[in-house]
């Protein structure tokens, strides 16, 4: 095993810091679950969202925006050609975007979708074990959106497939792993609580698009997935459920980095 | 009348219980504004909840998953396609089935989409009073998502579809009544909060789902009602408003039948 | 500059009053980022809410709904072709119907839906500065969704836009300012972290729609406007952050007007 660097809390205060001066214009092209979530997510940390879906206005808009996220969870057929425009448009005006592979390998049609917009080269991928490994192209134990894989398993298929497409790939789980296919950065902390609320890892994966505006891809994805873990454990410790969690959430993550 | 059985918390705990221990992957089509809520109230409870929505992944995923809700909230054309296609795999592959017929009655096209999906013999149809007696084929007085008659006033209606397609149907209102065509149970409690806060009732029909993937669709029905009941009461007990009851409800769905 | 009269709380009381009594039958198409917090507003506040999205069912719901909102947040080419039949059926049946044409101006798609939905004479038009000037015709400054502008820019061009098309046009900012293209009126209040939490606008253009059934449409607007100021300002004096601020904020909503 490749040594991993943990990275360090002050590198993502950095990173957060500069996001909060950009407010990145973020652009996101995500699921029907967690699009509420995931624009409040953004608006608590101090970046812009935008909701663009339309065939017709994503292209024109990805190439204005800072940063994209395309997020697979409720795809259609429709969608899926909106998705390849908008990555084709972020690739064409090195706008930095994210693809989340949700559920993908559990069925056929999504999977498909995932491997064709690859060909855009997202500067990020983020996903659960599963996920990451199916994408790879290697047999996985994807159940729904749940990884049946831990996220260590999936870390030598992360940094074949980072070096294959030229990417950042980040392995959600207990820990979080971020690979260029060199190097192999860990994030530990957040709470078990935050598999219980629906939506968290597509806003991490909008949240490192946000971050991406500001710096390059492995630290975007590091740092973000830093501020989650943080926020996450804050939010943890206040609240008595998954209802109450999600409160806390967005206020913490409205004040990390800016507590006296 | 027939008697009723009132239903027993015990009961109820027993089936949350056997629930909680198989986490059913719990496929839902449902509409845009409850997608979120539904999700988060499956997580909060233990299932393993699924949006997967294209045409061309529904049968796919249907098939595989242990339990599945089709709700025709913001149904389109296209969507009724893929609603079509779900009900038809759950049937093939004895997936248990919901069928929640929102605003049936009041809107032509959807009232047609719902008796489509008649054929394909959902294992439990759940709806307030007007959507069960429009859905029964009688004249209701549906306005909107809201019942203009009581639950009680639907309970011959309920038994007469129950029967006829070999179902069990579940009238959500002040005391939910839940019949397969011959016995009624019904279910009190609750509080009246709870018409207060967007898509509790589509978030019950995936809890039926979810519940169905581990005991018969009766005792399904009975049970998830039940869970809300309680849960809701708590919920209303420390709320002073229908956004911190939303919060409260599902840290309550969490922790309920795990009291020391 | 004209006269702007402030809008009296004790006249957006009244219009609150009147409009819990009918409990409006308030028709939504809108975006799937805010339908459900759109959805909880209205409940909270007194009014039901009906998402009704499909071409096949819009008109024939439009026609028996008491107000109606049309909201282009994340419009695609089938939505635009329901939110105009919609229009035309608010229209015709003289149902009260509120534009929201958000993030006009920054992408060319939605800024042709939302001139081509004026054709259908809304009761309403309420965005923030930037939209109101890119719809009305001139240069604007919009990213996205956030204003460029600040409000009292925009009041030329929304009276000039109210006076052509015989509309309201109510800008958003930290002044409302609403205008039948005469008189101006402008509401204080409101906090800053109303911005932080997304879908606050697009909930007011429901609220606008749900008092337009029970008053004219210039008042409607202004009592509106006037009743998120008010409990936005009692939600952000108890809120930590933007997470429970939306949280507090339906809260208050519930319980404005209702104060002994």
């Amino acid at each position: 095993m490749l040594t991993q660097n943990v990275w360090a809390e002050s590198e993502a205060l950095v990173d957060l810091s500069r996001m909060r001066e950009l407010a990145p214009l973020t652009h996101c092209i995500t699921n029907i679950v967690a699009a509420n979530f995931t624009a409040n997510v953004l608006l608590a940390v101090g970046a812009s969202p935008a909701m663009v879906i339309a065939a017709e206005e994503v292209a024109e808009f990805a190439a204005i925006a800072s940063g994209l996220l395309v997020n697979v969870g409720t795809v259609t057929k429709k969608e899926a050609k909106a998705m390849l425009l908008a990555a084709a448009a972020a690739r064409k005006s090195a706008t930095p975007w994210v693809l989340d592979p949700v559920a993908v390998g559990a069925v056929q049609f999504r999977t498909d979708v995932a491997k064709k917009l690859l060909d855009h080269q997202p500067s990020i991928v983020r996903g659960n074990a599963s996920e990451i490994i199916a994408l790879s192209g290697s047999a996985g134990g994807g159940k729904g959106v749940d990884s049946a894989d831990d996220s260590a398993t999936a870390v030598p298929f992360a940094r074949e497939l980072a070096k294959r497409i030229g990417t950042v790939v980040a392995i959600s789980g207990v820990v979080d792993y971020i690979t260029d296919g060199n190097d192999v950065i860990s994030v530990a902390g957040g709470d078990a609580i935050m598999t219980r609320v629906t939506g968290v890892g597509c806003a991490l994966g909008a949240l490192m698009a946000a971050f991406a505006a500001g710096c390059e891809p492995l630290r975007a994805a590091a740092s973000a997935s830093a501020i989650f873990s943080l926020a996450g454990e804050r939010a943890a410790r206040i609240a008595p459920g998954p209802g109450s969690f999600s409160v806390a959430f967005l206020d913490e993550l409205s004040r990390v980095g800016l507590d006296a």
